[in-house]
């Protein structure tokens, strides 16, 4: 299986390099822009063929390894 | 609209973060997972009704700022 697993910052949290960027959009002309937050994005095989064990084992290397619980939030998605 | 952009590597470009990931993976004892890729990831707000419009807005900001096209690829949804 494919996993996919989105690692962001919660709300609330301080987002200088999102800041960045949305200030770089609007010096470019894009001004409808807002709320710009950047993230990590991780893509891995998993030998796994049940998409339910697969996620809860992505689930574990969150926890363990891609995301600081106190400041970050993770979404998984199984393909 | 909510705008999401994942920008990563194209593949046969070399990713040493991925490679440390996967290492550290297997060192944690999941041994089952292999083609680790690390990206970022990009969320924002748009002010434009039009899905396909924020579409286009979104991809023509991924090729002014965010992507460097000629080692990362991109991929755009709008919600």
């Amino acid at each position: 299986m494919k996993a996919r697993v989105r690692v962001t910052l919660k709300s609330g949290v301080l987002d200088p390099q999102g800041s960045a960027i949305a200030e770089a959009l609007h010096r470019l002309g894009h001004a409808n822009v807002a709320n710009v937050r950047q993230g990590k994005f991780i893509e891995l095989d998993l030998e796994e063929p049940d998409p339910t064990k697969a996620k809860a084992q992505v689930e574990a290397m969150c926890r363990d390894l891609f995301v600081n619980p106190v400041i970050e939030t993770y979404a998984v998605e199984i393909s």
